[in-house]
């Protein structure tokens, strides 16, 4: 059986147009460990944005014309360099999603009917032909809405603290702290009894965590930020930080407080900081604007990296993938339960209001695209 | 045997004052295991300034005043917080040095009349009692000046090559490479077949290398600098840097180099950039502007860390490092001779023009401190 279907597509040309379209796209038939699965829910990630919207200037976002659907944005040339690789190819977008086996090869035939949680690209679509064990099956009663965002958010999450304790820290400190992300990392280290510095933007979001019983609640736009902080990571004594923003200075401003935290214990002068050894580590790119290391306020022990899921996984093998994976698919609707703000068709989202909601990339707004609602 | 003799010191105020001056202090008597060196050269290190000078302000430099020898300077407020740990404490000053054992405790009084070189600070004096393990033995027919340096950039460069090889890269990029550190590196890795990349500010220090047998010497302020970056690291495979520089933007411009070659090897799109993980090691703070990083152009897969050399050398183990300090020793005045421009007695040092040429740090000014000059 193949079907066709809509595929929301983004695409970058030599001249720095990006354009956003759904295309008519044939599935094929399923190999004999393949499965065709009707897509019923798809988060709109942070991640995703990446590809979807590249580079571009919202401001220049224009309709595609000539009666066609969809949506033109220019790249600055100055940003061009970034895209090189991608010029050219039309991209599908989407990195997980849930739905329901509508066809399935011979060696797969039993997921026929049961709905799945899947991960792997091109989401952003009617329907997804795809290996057998790229899905997970959702437990009896779970809603596509419940398994549509079982891997990306979960496994980040339940990779921090798996990172944290595998590299020796004791505590943590996270960024954009009131994200679905930060919400599950939250009752993950409530559960695992590991403390957690939250940093936040907003009296609401310190108490949406507060809620989940978090302990340590920062409004980094607060006078008394950074005393604070330092503060709560002397008591904690966090090593590690994971920053989802990625621009700007609050990335060294808490390597600085945990260098702060650790001087207050030194009885020795060095004039090259402390001997704590502290990590920074960037999973995201909420803000685009460089990272500024003002690397004289935390000494030499130190270290900036990026974090990435699939290398992560990689890293930490086989065995420890197969158990986060178990805990995301037992603890689904609790410590990994997904909010979404709002629920929209497929074309709804090449709505231009859409996507310069998601562009704010506000905690709290999150997008689920249901394609079956149009 | 206790000597009395002249030491330089440096000392911030909680008024913001730095001040440096020669203090008469006494030796004490060394211990069994201790030996009494008087000292007859050290080198001005970069990393000496950050102890000496602090985060001060060159310009407001003055005389000490009331008949005393010495200078004042101010450090600037917004810098204060960074030395909070050394308010009021007079420092010594000098990493390290050599000279002639004068007195020795009972467990190593084969010493007396043998020249050492020396590591472990206070090295800007007329004497320095110190343990016997601290020192090595010259050979035989080697000066103070040749010893002067046998740690701190012998075992740093050597350090390098380690590092690379420990993390599993396979050439190496070297910021502010004509210095004398950078010499010595591309002597080890012109021997040891380590592919290097060299990145000077200017012809001559492009010149001085290539007269070592250097292959690639990149001048960062000529035009076509970052594309034959690309090209250099593109060739030798470089995915490891590091940067005596520390501040601005060459660092990150290195990372996107690398992520360029990487990427010139891909043949499928990936919003996170390339899998080749690239490393970043700062060592040195030549620039005091923040570290700017524009991560954009270099994916999730790299890493921006302090390197420093006592931990990388507890990191390594005793025996790396006694290997590191024998190949010092056997090579000291071929791969790792050091070149000074100036020598100047331990007075001269207080000298502010010769401090404001400290400052400059600029490659191939490197002086080197006699106090049996005056």
């Amino acid at each position: 059986m193949s079907v066709t279907g809509r595929e929301l597509r983004s695409r970058i040309d030599e001249d720095g147009r990006l354009t956003l379209s759904l295309e008519q796209v044939e599935t094929g038939d399923p190999g004999p460990d393949e499965l065709l699965v009707r897509i019923e829910a798809a988060p709109v990630n942070p991640s995703d944005l990446g590809l979807l919207l590249g580079p571009a200037d919202l401001a220049t976002m224009r309709p595609l014309g000539e009666g066609r659907t969809g949506l033109v944005l220019d790249v600055p040339p100055g940003r061009m360099g970034a895209v090189k690789p991608r010029l050219g190819q039309s991209l599908p977008v989407g990195n997980e999603g849930a739905g329901t086996v509508v066809a399935a090869g011979a060696n797969a035939a039993g997921l026929v009917g049961r709905r799945v949680g899947m991960i792997g690209g091109a989401m952003f679509a009617d329907y997804r032909r795809i290996k057998a064990r790229d899905v997970i099956p959702l437990p009896d009663g779970a809603s596509a809405a419940d398994g549509a965002a079982m891997f990306v958010n979960p496994l980040t999450a339940l990779g921090f603290v798996e990172t944290a304790r595998m590299e020796g820290h004791r505590a943590i400190v996270h960024t954009a702290a009131a994200s679905n992300l930060g919400q599950m990392l939250q009752r993950i280290c409530t559960a695992d009894g590991v403390p957690l510095v939250n940093i936040v933007r907003s009296p609401e979001q310190a108490a949406l965590l507060r809620d989940l019983g978090a302990t340590h609640v920062l409004n980094s736009r607060a006078p008394d930020f950074t005393a604070r902080l330092t503060d709560a990571i002397a008591q904690t004594g966090a090593t590690i930080a994971f920053d989802a923003i990625g621009g700007g200075t609050l990335g060294g401003d808490i390597l600085a407080a945990m260098e702060r935290a650790a001087v207050r214990g030194m009885t020795e002068y060095s004039r090259y900081g402390s001997d704590t050894f502290k990590q920074l580590y960037v999973y995201g790119a909420l803000d685009l604007a460089p990272l500024t290391l003002n690397r004289l306020a935390f000494g030499f022990r130190w270290s900036v990296s990026g974090w990435l899921l699939f290398p992560f996984l990689q890293r930490a093998g086989a065995e420890v993938a197969a158990r986060l994976r178990a805990r995301v698919a037992a603890e689904l609707t609790t410590t990994f339960a997904s909010r979404y703000s709002r629920t929209i068709g497929l074309a709804d989202a090449l709505d231009p209001d859409t996507l310069r909601a998601y562009e704010r990339k506000a905690t709290g707004e999150k997008v689920l695209i249901d394609p079956t609602l149009g």
